[in-house]
């Protein structure tokens, strides 16, 4: 049977299981369609806990690296066709995230007569660290005032690009030097820089359903673009290939808005794709906030050949309010940045770079993640817990709820989406369908939990049984 | 230190270092201003002789990527800017503007080499409100922490809005609704998203000389523009109604760079041209410092007809680096902005709108222009008294000089103006020629005395004499 030493690993068991898993799968040692053995057999003879298999099993599984069969078990799926193998090199040492929702578009809802919004992307009041910002503040304001009043340069002070850099590595393994970061007044403002700096003779692709807002802004700028479809491994990179497109836009860690993880075949696929003059966007808007498991490697740190570009945001892990996101480029397009794009002045304020950099560099950021993702599992778990002990257990079905902050309720009720949604609001409940996002499927609701109070959930699901039932 | 490997590079030492270092400059990794190792100790560090080192730097120096200062050592060049264009003879056109400042990758910039930069807008520490701004700031992130996290509307929260129309009504003569003001981050930002307001198929006017920076967006967005001369009374209107533009963008208060202010006539044969579906654009960008007489009616406070758009900015009146800028829409293209563009979040954070917002309602904002206008008018002041009562009296002429933050000396030198230019810039003094910004005029330089300290005009000017006589 399949065995490996745990000696001298300082990860958890589960982790260090995974990835000798996946490093046996990468290299070819286990070959595709291999049967794994059982979790209890495994357990037993590596001398851990069936968790432990469990754990890594679930892991492998979510990213793509195995498949299950029911009452069967688990196999070794088949990653590379053999010339994406060759092309993008097996680095797989490193890991994502993401980070989107829904953004309110005039922000001047009243919120005060809705029950619930599971539409919204604030950042709840009770989340922010407060009394930490402030004194970094206080302490910026006071210590730092030649570098407050110094100009940054337009991708930003090297003290946040050099923090967030710094944060990439230790967390996200992705490994870059702080000039090919770029900060920017949130991923919007990122994205038509972006297209300043692509050009505009580019045919973008966008994931259907998917992030509404880039089409959008594509749109406005007058850019063109084509959807192309997601399936239940994320986008359709054959369907991409039969198109012109030479730019695509992805969310791989978390598709927007299904939630689905892209497994690791079709990412290779996808950076198969990216020949010369083809550029992979890769928004990674909330994989800090994946909920079970590890995070999901990203596919910058999986790319050995400049084509793909990174994005993130603070917007969803910090406050919504707080207009910080970046960009990691690759080092061609961040040198054709610094000559064509640099004479823009950065769009973020000195004031909360400085603060932003000393939250991350003193542990703060990363302390703060933590306790948000413990208390929004606490919270999927509450919502979860309320939707299968109440009479919608019978009548819905809940996609997707490993990552991020939301997941996919799909109902079974006569109402058509407009309908329902209709009736929610007029009951105070706001939610979006996702037929919203461009999905043919009827019946799928986006639930963002994050900003709904727990003592609200309870009721918030009751009105919507009460008005399915 | 500085440092390289030399292994395994194929080419002589010189020219691999030279290629190191230059790859660095162009990549923003060793920013402007930034001082090189002395030769010898740089050679002993990296192990080679100091001939190898030598040559690298010559070389590097007649490539123009460094510079030196007598007994100063090696300096590196600002490769992006002006500088180095006119040195290759390039034009000028595609570069800077009021609010161009010496940019570093790593803000390691040394201002301390340089005597006196009369190009830098950077806002000078003792000129900041430190303890006013961190006193709000704290209050702010005591009291309202629920409006801190409730996302604030595309155009800006409600308090800045109103805080700023209540402003302009009190001080500009501008009578506006909030709903007509959109807040953002940086004036060049605003107008990324008011060329998406106006449409594509659009004829952009500009002023020649004038905001060079305007240019360069409108030639990266890929809109047409084109120059419309500046005569004594500011930009020519009769050329303008020969061309075939449709939207102008001027400086009437204070032109940008010749410091013309525009006068009533011209006004209005200015608001004359603007018939239906022609915009102007007025950048009201220092109005706030005229030193001298009574401040000058805005375009738009004279406009009856809703053509002109306003354009204002927090960077030049509190500090260059907290980026806040807005702009007032006639009603009709404000309707047109909410349907069209209201989908994009807001760029500045609602922490540093809403401690804004309290600073201008309470009086402080107010407070600090007086107090910064009396400042500037001192040191304006100064300056003038040491052209006036030293050698540079007869062999130069003050132009402009009542309002904003800089004013124009005509020398008379046998110099060309790259000539001067360069051998200032070698005695420590940074300065540009109007004729950078697209004017034909030779011998004339913009004096941007405000962050220059005062005890450094006095042999500042007396360096500029000894050059020139």
């Amino acid at each position: 049977m399949l065995t490996y030493s745990f000696e001298g690993t300082k990860e958890s068991l589960y982790e260090h299981l995974y990835k000798c898993i996946r490093d046996d799968i990468l290299s070819g040692t286990l070959p595709a369609d291999y049967k794994l053995p059982s979790k209890r057999s495994f357990a037993k003879n590596l001398s851990v806990s069936t968790i432990t298999v469990e754990n890594a099993y679930n892991q492998l599984l979510s990213e793509g690296f195995i498949y299950s069969l029911p009452r069967r078990g688990f196999y070794v799926s088949e990653i590379f066709s053999e010339t994406s193998l060759a092309k993008s090199g097996t680095k797989m040492n490193n890991f994502q995230d993401k980070s989107y929702v829904s953004q309110s578009d005039s922000g001047e809802v009243d919120h005060a007569v809705l029950t619930a919004d599971f539409t919204s992307n604030n950042t709840s009041t009770d989340s922010f660290p407060f009394t930490t910002w402030a004194k970094l503040t206080r302490r910026v304001l006071s210590d730092s005032r030649e570098r407050l009043m110094t100009n940054s340069p337009s991708n930003g002070t090297i003290e946040l690009r050099s923090a967030i850099a710094e944060y990439l590595s230790e967390f996200r393994g992705i490994h870059t030097s702080p000039k090919n970061i770029i900060i920017g007044a949130g991923t919007e403002y990122l994205y038509t820089i972006l297209m300043q700096l692509l050009g505009s003779n580019r045919l973008y692709a966008t994931e259907n359903p998917g992030y509404q807002k880039l089409s959008r802004i594509l749109d406005t700028v007058g850019l063109s673009h084509i959807d192309i479809p997601v399936d239940s491994q994320g986008l359709n990179v054959e369907e991409l290939k039969q198109s012109s497109a030479n730019i695509v836009h992805v969310t791989p860690s978390h598709h927007f808005p299904t939630g689905i993880t892209m497994p690791v075949r079709r990412r290779y696929e996808l950076l198969n794709w990216a020949e010369p003059d083809r550029y992979i966007i890769e928004d990674d808007y909330d994989s800090e906030f994946r909920l079970s498991g590890r995070p999901i490697p990203s596919l910058f740190s999986m790319d050995m050949s400049g084509k793909v570009i990174y994005m993130n945001t603070f917007t969803k892990t910090l406050a919504s309010t707080i207009r910080i996101s970046y960009m990691v480029l690759p080092e061609q397009l961040a040198e054709q940045y610094y000559k064509k794009l640099s004479f823009y002045s950065c769009t973020v304020s000195n004031f909360e770079q400085l603060t932003l950099a000393c939250f991350i560099n003193e542990g703060f950021f990363e302390k703060h993640i933590n306790r948000m993702r413990t208390a929004y599992r606490k919270k999927r778990d509450h919502i979860l817990n309320i939707i299968k002990s109440g009479p919608l257990a019978d009548i819905s079905e809940i996609l997707e709820a490993d990552a991020g902050l939301h997941f996919i309720l799909k109902l079974n009720t006569k109402y058509k989406d407009n309908e329902l949604t209709d009736k929610l609001l007029n009951r105070g409940i706001k939610i979006y369908p996702l037929s919203y996002y461009g999905n043919n499927e009827e019946h799928a609701f986006l639930i963002n939990y994050s900003t709904v109070p727990e003592d609200k959930m309870e009721e918030a699901i009751r009105i919507i049984s009460d008005i399915i039932t």
